[in-house]
Parts: structure tokens; sequence; C-alpha cells
């Protein structure tokens, strides 16, 4: 087997969309040319847990023109797009992915990725690297035993001992990841892609910040103006969906926090600020954002004005207590797409947008290519870099060196068409000197 | 001699504005509540060159009441509000200051405070130190000799071997700190207030943000609204200047940086990044903020389009080529306090702010009370912190402890009558966990 | 015939986005439940060309709840949503309407219309108005024989005798029957729906304002930060335009315009203007929105940048040059719904969005229920009053009175819970006496 | 007596702020050129009671320039600008006017004004004409009997039979003279300078907005980042300052409104709104702009938060209930110019500012000359108007021809170096005509 898709006759509907994200993602493209005359990663097998779009899919063959062999498995469930999975199937990439995969196809997606022993691996989110390290320590869950249909009988520990090193693309990935080389797990060297500038301050705020409220719309067709939005955490990711919110003329823009430093950037920026049980009266519209759990608890729904609406925009469904709403709901019924409507005990009825999930990878197509151009770049030169260095990185997670981070910016400004200023010498001894002063 | 000040009738005014400000200071009031009563400062001997203002005055009764002797300069020879210098002398602080002194009196000013003897140097901008520095290594310069005039004859290697470590204020003082530390002059430890999130965050984005614009209204009152207006530099202190630009109303909004990553951001944020040979010509207000010299060029001000407004919002006064300026100005002559206009060669006229100075301190009051609050209740915790370790902290330029910083930021929160989430013992586990994924 | 649509099996899905669509209008709800206990519409047809939309279907269901028999057509050959038509068919409204009409099929819906022998019309542009004036006074065209295809072999002249009024629901189509009004065409009193202030000011502001933006992205997927946007008109809905796009983070807003006091107001409100001919080559995105033809003509056209992308907001599809680009275009092909790729003779490609037809209704949902339930409360309204005023109303183009248009404010604000504060008498006094000065 | 001002000898200071307005009021000083050649003014007495700035300075100069002789008293005790009254004194203008007058020579300089006999009024505010109307009428007061003391003994029946008309600058006198209108009392005919777009549109808003919160700024030098403030009045002043106070970075921006269409409109551009008694509990900084009579009750005062500032923006000090803080207060200091603490009864104390008179005028120095440019250059165009089409013009309020005040948009455009399109045939024909449709 060397695919498993939806529909591969929607291969050139996907031919088309990678194209027009090609268009917009020039810095990828320039780097894409160099990969093809040099080779840098000739005979490379690379196994990537990415969402599997468009931009995705300018990355992977990017990757192959660099002269790797990729396999691509989604990181998660709803977040495929079938097009661009039929068209990369059809190019010959191990895709195994489709869209409303249930938790044992998505680990035997995940299992197919080891199967193809790669020597780096790509992550959004380590579940792939998670699982790898969990068959190779032994660990014993669902999860695993599902991968384990797929992966097939092997030495794991032997596996993992070849892999050169992996890349991690979002926050939540890097905090396990960072969490398992605190306890002495890691097996390998991770690039933590979500720590370059050109990624985090990016992706992270623009992206999220227009994606999320493309999905809101796509999927509830409703109008921000005058609305109460409440934003839970006020991260790179929480500061663009807020700064979204009241861009799109929202009333009342609420964020929540837990970190007073954080909570006092959001009152200076311009927001207001309160414990989710206060916010959770007023609230129109619900954004969770903090990489943890029941940032929306049972109570706090319980709380809310009829008519509410619920979204994640957090890399995992967990930040919504939708298995406490599930529980006590009186009564469920799909509205729209991505749009399910929860008859509460008290009356009130809230609506849950793709159901907990990503909601700018479930009902839009998560962040648009030109900032997608930035992060991938990174993945891109993470992934030479790993190769270039392999056996010299220290187990650990890194970041990207500055000087890669800053090619990407400076590409990414040639592209658009803007020059800055370089400095002088002058300036250059004055900035490193203490002697002048008033 | 106690005191040195412009008008000591003046005290009574400037009472009234110490109070206006600790109205608007509760954070370090309720430091000075603690100070008050543990008296952590008892017998030290403080020497402070800062903006001699009725928020420093704050912080100055703050280290009275915690038991210290304040000797107090300026860091600008412009910045200091008289009533307020008035007001503290009577009250029996060292101070040594007046608005509009010339290079001999500042460095006067600076060496009377070395004379005091300090075991605690407090800085903004680092004049002190170096000062200190050169007189205890022999360097020779105009400073060193006006500031000896004051300083007395001494054994500075002695008195500087005795200080226990200092802090600095601002960016531009860090810099030339750090780049002692790196050469191995520095001779003892300082604090980087600076570095405090809740000093960098607030004070250079909101606080020079506002008081940039406040100064160049006062100044100049025209309508910001349909200006083009050019920021150099998108540090902190930059990106709250151009961040209230878009809020008054300017048509453009153009920001030059050198730094790439910087430089995409600011286009992210939705302004526009050009060269500032090209901005010159286009600009009707130009503001430098980039902690380096030259940023505006007698070459740039020769572009510059009839009746543009020049106004320096960092440190020093060398980011405007000021005496290129001068130096081929046909006329030159006073319009109001702090516009002075320069008829070029050319036939054009440009309008210089506060002769190039810091124009929020020198044409308005500097910051407001409210994030000075915060940033010099690092300071008086930083002193407190220096004083508890003296001894053990090592030479170098250290970053207050997080736990205060986070501290500071609860405080402010509390006083603003703000309360925010704390994590939940499930969620702190939830975030140090790596098996839980998709 | 009683409907005519795309699938009537769609109805149950149509009839759950109806229901959303309620939700989210609670003041033409409470309109409705009058209508249904006073039945002020018992007995009146009413022929109505509007967006085919859930929104309308909201109006339509409350019109009949007030005694009316209903027609719909479109207003729009794209605008359809035929989940909507199929639920309206079958609850037995006399629908005519599918997304995706040729314009032979556009105007036998409004021959149809026609055809029902209306006393009140409903117009989204006139088309409907003007085409039964056309038929009563025997003006020949294409259009006029589609229609009449449908409409049959009638008295038109007596059948627009017997009508009492229409109402009219956008600016073009007020535009086009005051000029029918001056030139002494029009056979019936106009309600300018449009004129109301609770239509104009929220619907072509807030309204177009985030749908335009929500069909360009779903059409795209283009990330707004960072790109330069250029509005072609400043009116209501080109500035709501303009504010999302700065909202949204766009780098440069430029806007075009022909009248000296709306482009002054645009530089004052912080945007560019300049003539089209220069924006043309420096735009990524081009919105326009004027109500004129050929503000976007194929020279500026072959001016723009490779890549560009052109979408329309305005009612007609004539306000870019669609046939120009047609004529020229060296290829064609279409890249996803609703973007149509076009090489042109230089070599650069270009974008159109959804035909050039009003994107918000092609490629999204048209307005947010939330903003229609103004402009439908204030149709319902209007219906009424010209019911109630049958025979009174003078020929020509008339506002719906002010009472009304308040009262429709004063329920949104109620529905949103929103109190606000009443004059005093004191107060009521004060404004209207002229003796208190200084 | 042919001047009356604080000290001559502030004129040289005087004129070169004359000077700097002059450069920022282009389309003023286009028409003085034309003025200057045509003298339409010619012999023309002019009795003005304007804020007497240096942007009023521009206005006399321009009228002189065209032949009239000129008057000028103040329109408001506390906003004139001695050093501009002192340099119009030297210049020959008679100038009745200095900083700081009481109620008593307030009115004698209206009757300095009125003793001119003019032949064209002009106000802001209406108080001249109003005290006109009244000595010609017979109405007796306190007012009455100051502006005798200068007027002298005349027949002011037959004095305000021979003026051919006045204008009035600002909604509130605009509201008056309609008022007056209404009754039967107007003796001669008012342009509204105030509604002309280049005029409302701009001043009230744009300048109003950013010259507000510069009084409040340099009253208190407070931050408003973070800050809750409350805007009384949603008219263009209101929104003008609600716009900044966003820009600014205020935490929550509160609107309180009589008019539901207004309030709506505010809670669409993403404000809040409540009734008064609500929005004083949690505010922070208060401003009215209502145009009416205690907007701010006593009540309203007494619930406020302790520190609460409050301030004005609209014309005549009557919308906070200034007289009721004074009877209540426990205590009352000046803390700092334009600052005076009130100690309530319950404890708390309150800062009002500018005596509750406008805070931009009094505080700061009212409206920037760009938008101060298009106001007068309508005030210059009115009175050729008046003089042009005297004994022509009805009695009544009208506005300025349309073609004026698109003129001055023109030229304001023009001066700035904006270009802006032109209908083409093609387009003006489209536009007038009502065939073509879909």
């Amino acid at each position: 087997m060397t695919y498993k898709v939806k529909d591969i006759s929607l291969a050139e509907k996907g031919r088309l969309l990678i194209e027009w994200a090609e268009r917009h993602m020039p810095v990828l493209m320039k780097i894409r040319e160099r990969f093809t005359r040099e080779k840098p990663l000739d005979g490379i097998r690379i196994s990537a847990s990415l969402h599997v779009t468009k931009e995705t899919a300018v990355l992977v063959r990017t990757l192959v023109a660099g002269g790797a062999t990729v396999t691509l498995v989604p990181s998660n469930p709803l977040s495929t797009q079938d097009e661009v999975a039929a068209a990369l199937a059809e190019d010959g990439i191990y895709v195994y992915a489709w869209k409303g995969m249930n938790e044992r196809e998505y680990y035997n997606a995940i299992g197919f990725a080891i199967s193809q022993e790669p020597v780096v691996t790509m992550d959004d989110g380590a579940d792939l690297t998670v699982t790898l390290h969990k068959l190779a320590l032994g660990v014993k869950s669902n999860e695993v035993n599902y991968a384990l249909e797929t992966a097939g009988d092997r030495d794991f520990a032997k596996l993992i001992s070849s892999v050169y090193g992996g890349t991690e693309e979002t926050t939540t990935g890097v905090i396990r990841l960072r969490a398992m080389a605190r306890e002495g797990t890691l097996r390998y060297p991770i690039i933590a892609v979500n720590d370059s500038y050109t990624k985090y301050l990016f992706d992270n705020r623009y992206g999220t910040g227009q994606s999320t409220w493309d999905g809101i719309l796509r999927a509830t067709n409703i109008l921000v103006a005058g609305k109460v939005v409440v934003v839970a955490g006020y991260g790179w990711v929480g500061r663009g969906i807020a700064m979204r919110a009241k861009g799109l003329g929202a009333r009342r823009v609420i964020v929540t926090e837990v970190n007073p430093v954080r909570a006092l950037e959001a009152v200076f920026d311009g927001f207001e600020v309160m414990p989710m049980s206060e916010a959770a009266e007023i609230g129109d519209i619900f954004i969770t954002a903090t990489g943890d759990i029941n940032a929306i608890t049972l109570d706090h729904i319980l709380k809310m004005k009829d008519g509410a609406v619920l979204a994640n925009a957090g890399h995992f469904n967990v930040e919504i207590d939708v298995a406490g709403l599930e529980r006590v709901a009186a009564e469920k019924r799909k509205i729209r797409d991505y749009v399910v409507e929860y008859r509460l005990p008290n009356g009130k009825r809230v609506y849950l947008l793709a159901e907990g999930r990503l909601v700018n990878l479930v009902a839009a197509e998560g962040h648009p290519s030109e900032v997608m151009d930035m992060s991938f770049s990174n993945q891109a030169l993470a992934v030479e870099y790993i190769v270039k260095n392999r056996g010299k990185l220290q187990l650990g997670v890194h970041k990207l060196p500055d000087e890669l981070d800053m090619e990407v910016a400076r590409l990414k400004l040639e592209t658009m068409g803007i020059r800055i200023d370089q400095l002088t010498e002058e300036q250059r001894r004055y900035i490193s000197s203490w002697g002048l002063g008033t």
C-alpha cells in the first residue's frame, strides 16, 4: 500500500489548490529551487504528522525536491483536505489521511508513518514522536495498540535509535517534548520550529488570528460587530484572536489569563480581563487558546447566556469540557456544518463549533499560505539542519539557529518587495560602545 | 551644600505634583508601606541619576521610607521638573538638578552624586555608573573633568569596590553596561530593571507610546489625522509610538528598521516598511527610537518636504544628526517652546523638537505615573534585592528574579481591581505532562 | 406551478438554516408576533425580488404571518441559497429561484413574480419594479422579452395602476427609482428602505464590511495582514470594507473616490487616497463599491501586479470591466470555487472573484442575520405602511417615517439587553431654548 | 479705545504662533490670496465672537485682506491665547479679549463688539447674535446689562435691521439660532458654517477628538491605556473622542446616549452603551459632549469611584453639574493647572478639569490648525457669500451652498498633495439612468 485517501479522483482539484498555495509561498519556493539544485535530503526517509493542507503539500513537494522520500499522515482527525491528500498520493507521496478519522484510524495513520522507518520525523502536536517513544519504551495504551496495527512488528528501540532528529511545529508539541526532555525520556534531538521568530510571531498571531475568525464565520455566519467576545489565553494565539475580534468590531473583548504579566498586557492593549467564571455570564462568543485542559468547564457553560457560541483554537480538543457538555445535554442536534446545538438542563442552548477541535482547520482551511510560507520554510531548513548535523546535535529541544531564522525573514521581505535599512559601520560601532553618554 | 535647585520656593507646587503622582502609583505605595515597616534599606547610601520628575520623587520617598539616604541628580539636561526638585530638596533629599543644564553642569551633578560615596547606584542611561567607572579606571575626558569638579579628590578605585551594585532603567543603559561586562570593565553587579517584563513591556511601549505624542502635541499642536508619520526603529518604544500614531488617525505610518524580523512584524502589524532614504521624502512627522546614532542623517533631512517635523524618543540626542543640521542651516529661529525652525540651503524648512532630546520628557512630563508605578516598583525591589544579596551577586548584568517581576504584575492588577484565573491542579498537571495527545 | 427550485429535498436543511437566522433576528421576530395577532397584511399579494437567503426567508415568513401571499424571486442570478428556496417552497411560498441562473432564467423569474399580480412589490436593486414599468410603458429589450415568457399576456398598464406601492432595499435601486421619479416615469410610490438610518448605517457598513471579507476569505483563503488593499468608493459600503481591511491588518488601505468630501473623510479616517490609475499599480486586493460602472477598467487591470485579486461588493456586476478582461485574456481557468485566473497579454495573472458579482452573497452568505434583522424589520414595517396608507402616498420615493425607524433601533437595543438614557424634562427644555448662553 | 488685551508686549510671540498656524492652513491662505486681489469685503464692518486663538487670527487677517474692518471678542471666558490677542491688537484689529474673564467682563466684550455697529456678525455659540437680539427686543438680564456697559446707548432695533447676516460656527449655536428662527425671533439671516460637510465632519470629529485628549493629557498627564473612559453623547464630537480613546488604548470605552440610532451605531462601532447612572460607577475618566445640560448630575458624581476625572468637550459649561458639586463638596483644592480636586461628603475625591469648560480650549490650544483650515475657510466664504447676497437671503438658518463646501474639500486635498478620480462621461450617464439592471 502506498496511500490511503478518501477519493483519488479529487487529485486534479487538489493540484490546483496546491498551485494556488505555491503562488503565496514564495520563500518556500525559493528554498525548493535550491533544494532541487543541491539535493541536501538525498535518500532521507521522512515521516510527517502534519495537517494535510495545501500548504503542507507545498512543504512536502519541497522536501521531495531535496531528495527525500516522504510519508504524510494527519496531525488532527478533522483537518485533512481530501483533494490535497489525493493530489499528493497521485504524485507518489505515501499519504494516509482523510477528513473525519476516528481515534483508531488516526493512530493507524501514525503507525503507518512509523512503519516507513523514518530517519527524520516531523510533528505538529508531537503525536508521532510521542507514539514512537511509547513504542520504543514499551508504554501501553489504546493509541499505542492502534498504532501497532499498522506499524507492524518491529524493533522500535532500534528504529528510534537510528532517527537523526525531529521537528515540531506548535507550542503544544514543544511543551510536551520539553517535558520529555526534562524527564530524560527523549531519545533524539528536536528542532522546535515553533520557537523561530519567523514562526511563532507570525503564524501563531496573524495566522491564527485571521483563520480562527474565518472558521467561526464560515461555521456560523454571525456578525462580530456588537458582540461580546471572550478569549481564553493571551499567548501569541490568543492575542491574535483578540486583536482581530476588535478589528471586526466586537463591542467588548474579554481576555482570561492565569499569568499576571500577560493579563496586564491584555489590559494595556485595551482589553478587559476577568476570571472565566465572570466572563461566562456575559460572553456571546467564547474562544479557547490556552494550550491547557478545561479552560471552559461545564460550570462555566451552565452560566452562559442562551445562544452562546463556543470554539477552540488551541491544538487539542481538551480546552472546552465537551465530555461534560455531552453528559448533561438534554438534547443535541446539528444545525449547520460544524455547528452543534446543545440544550442544557437549564433550558438554555449553546452552540459548539467543530466538536471543540481547532476551528480554523476544521471549519476553514487553517492558516493562510502567506504565513505558512514562513513556518514551513523553517521546517524545510530544520530538516536540512538535522540532516547536515546528524550525530552532532545534543539530545534536547533546540531552536533553529538565528541566522536561518533571520534568513527566512529577509527572504520574506524580499519576496514582498520590501526593502529595509542596514546598520552603517558607525552605527554598529556606536551600539557596541559604552563610553559615549549624554 | 545639601541641594542645588532652580528655585526652592516652587516646593509647594512640587509637593502637589508628587501627591498627584502618588495617587496613580498604588503598587509603589504598597511597597512604601512595607518599607516603612521593615526598613530594609536602613543606613544605605544611594546615588541616583534619574529624570527628576514627580514619579521619581515617589520612588525617592519610598527609598527614604525604607531607611536609605538618597542623592538625586538628573539623567538628562532638560528633563528636570523644577517644582519637584524643590519639593524633594526641602524634604532633605540631596538634589542637584534643574531644567536646562549645560554639559558641564550636568556632569557636575554626576560628580556630586559620586561625592556622596554611594553603596548603591541607580541609573537611567548609565551616565553615573559609566562616569564612576571612568574615574576608577583613570579614563580621561571632558565629562570626567567636569565630574571631578564636584566629586572632589578621592580614591575612586576604593569607592567603586565598596559599591554593592547598581540598577539601570533603560534599554540604552543596559546595552552600554552589557558592553562593559563583555569587555570585563564592569566593577559591580547591575540589575537591569529594564529587562523586567513589568518594565519593558509597559513603560517602553504604552508609556513612551503615549508620552511621545503628548510631547509632540504640546510642542506643535498639529493634527495627527491625515499625516504621514515615520517611526525609526520597531523595538518596544517604536512599536508603542507607531501604534498610537495609527490610533490618532495618521494616514500612513511608516516604520524603518535594520532587523528583518522586526521589519516583518511591523508589516504584519499593518505598517509600511521602507528604508529611511525613501521615507524621508514622504513623511510629515519623523520620530526616532532606535537607540543608535544617526538614524536620521543630514542627507535624509535634505530630502524632506518643506515643513517636516523631527522628534526623538530615544535616550540620547544622537539619533538625529542635529550637528549636521546646525552646520548647514541657512537660518534658525525658535517658533514656539521646544520648536526650532531650520531653513535649509535648498530653501525648505524643517522643525526640530526639543533640540533632538527625548521629546516626551522635555516637551511633556515623561511617562504617566501609572506606568512608572511598575517600572519604579521594580527599581525599589531591585535596590532591596541588591542590599539583601550584597556580596553574593556575580559581576554582570542581571534580570530581577521572575517572582519579584510577577509580584509587581499581581499587585498592579489588584490595585486596578482586576481579578484573574488560577491554574487548577488538573491544569497544572496537564501542562507538564507529555503522554496525553489527540 | 407554485414553485421552481433546484432540489426540494434540501428543504429540511433549509429549515435549520432559517431557524438559525430567526435566532439572530429578534426584532423581526417581535414584529412577526404582532403581525400574527393583528394580520395587517390580510389578503395582500406581494411579489418580492430579493436575495433568496435564510434572512429573506425570515422576512417572508413574517409577511405570511401578517396575512400576505408572497411570491419570491431572486435579485441576483448567483445569490440564491438552494436549501432556503426549497424550505420556503415546501411551506407554500411561490418561489422561483436557484443559484446560478442565466440572464434568461433570471428574467423569467422576474416575469413569474409579475404574473402573480402583486399589489406590493419588494425589490433589491429595482429589477422587478423597473421591468414592470417597462412592460407597462411598452419598452422593448431582451430582459423584457424574457420576462414576458413567464408573465403571460396581460394588461400591464392596468396591473401597474393597481399596485399600492413598492419597497426598495439598496442604494443602487434607490438611485434608479429616483431617476425614474425625476423623469416622471414612476407609476407607484416607493419606500426607500435603504434610507432608514437603521438600514444604511448598519447593513451597508457593518454588514457589507464583514461579509465582503468573509466572501473574499472563503474564496481565496489569503492573508489580509501585510497586504495592500484598494477600495473603490467611500460610501457606507466602502467605508465598512476599508474599516475591516484595517481591522484585519492590511499594510496599506487605499481608497479611490470621485467626491472630494468623501475623499477627505477617508484621509482623516487614516486611509490613503489616490486615483485608481495609481492604486492599480500597487494593490494586492481590489474591491469595488461605487455603485457605478467601470470603477476598474481594463487599463487599470493591465497595470496591476501579477497575482492581483479583484472583487466587487456593489450591487451590479458592472463595476469591474469583466467584458474587457474576457476579451483580452490569453488564458482563463478556474482555480477554486469563485476564483478564476486570467492570464493577461502582458503575461501577468489576475484573479477575479465571483465573476465580478457581489462577492459577499456569491462566495459567502451575504450579510449576517443580526444586521438583516434591522433592514428587514424596516421592510416589514414599510409593507405595512404602504398597505395602511394605500391611495394616500404621493408618487415618488419616500423614507420610512422617523418614528418607525427609531422604533427599530429601540427594539434592537432592547433585544441586545442594552439600556440607554432618556432626556429629562429639564434637558428637553434646554435643548430647545436659545436664551441661555455662556 | 481700539483694544483691550492682557499684555501688548506678548505681540511678537503671538505673531510667531500665527505664522505657525498659517503654515498649517493652506486653504485659508489661498482664499486670502484671492481676497487680497479681489477685496470682496471692502468697507465691511465685521464683529466676531470667536475663540481668540492663533487659527482665528489667520481668519481675521484673511477678512482684513479682503477689505473688512474687524472687531474680535472671545466666545468663551477661558479660551483666549493672550499672545495672539496682543499680536492682533498691534496689527490694528479691535480686540477685546484676555484669558480668564469673569461673566461681566465677558459680556462687556460682547457689548464692545456690538458698539462697532457691524453689518456682519460671526459667532461660535451665538452669544453675540443672541445678545444683540436681546438688546433689540428689549429682553432684560444680567448679561444684557453687562453688554450695555460697553455697547453704549444706541438704537439697537435700527442697528440690527442694518445687519446683512451672521455666521455661526458650532452645533450649539446653530441649535439656539434654529430655535429663534422657529419662534420668529431671528432678525437677520444666518449661515450655519457648522453644517458644511467640510466643517462638522472634520472639525467636530477629528479636531475635537484629538484636542480633547490633548487637553486632558496636558491637564493630568494620566495614562489612557488601561482606563475605563465614559463619553456622554455620540454626536460628531462624541464619536471623535470615543474613537481616539480607543486609539490611545482605553480598556473600555463606554458611550451614553438618548438617541437609539446613535446608541446602536456606538454599539456596532465597538463601544459599550449603558445609562450614565451605571457608567458612573465604573468609569475612570468622564467626558461630556451632548450639547445639553446636566449630562452628568450630582447623583452621578456621588456614585463615582475615588479618583474619577471629569471633563467637558461641549460648548457650554452646563454639561457637568458643577454648581451641585461646589454645593456639596467637603473640600476643594487646586492640584495642577486646570485640575481641581473635590472631596465629596462620602469621602471620595473627584477631579474636575478646566472648571467644566471646553477642556480642549482651556487646557490645550483648541483644534489643530489643519482642521480649522477647513472650518475657517467656510467662515471666510460664508462672510463673502453674505456680503454678495445681502438683501437677498431669506430670514432663517442656511447651509453654505454645496459647491463652496466642495471647493473647500477640493482645495484641501490639493494642498495635501492628494489627487482623486473624476467621473467619466460614461459613469455620469450610468449613475443617472434607470434602465440598466442585472
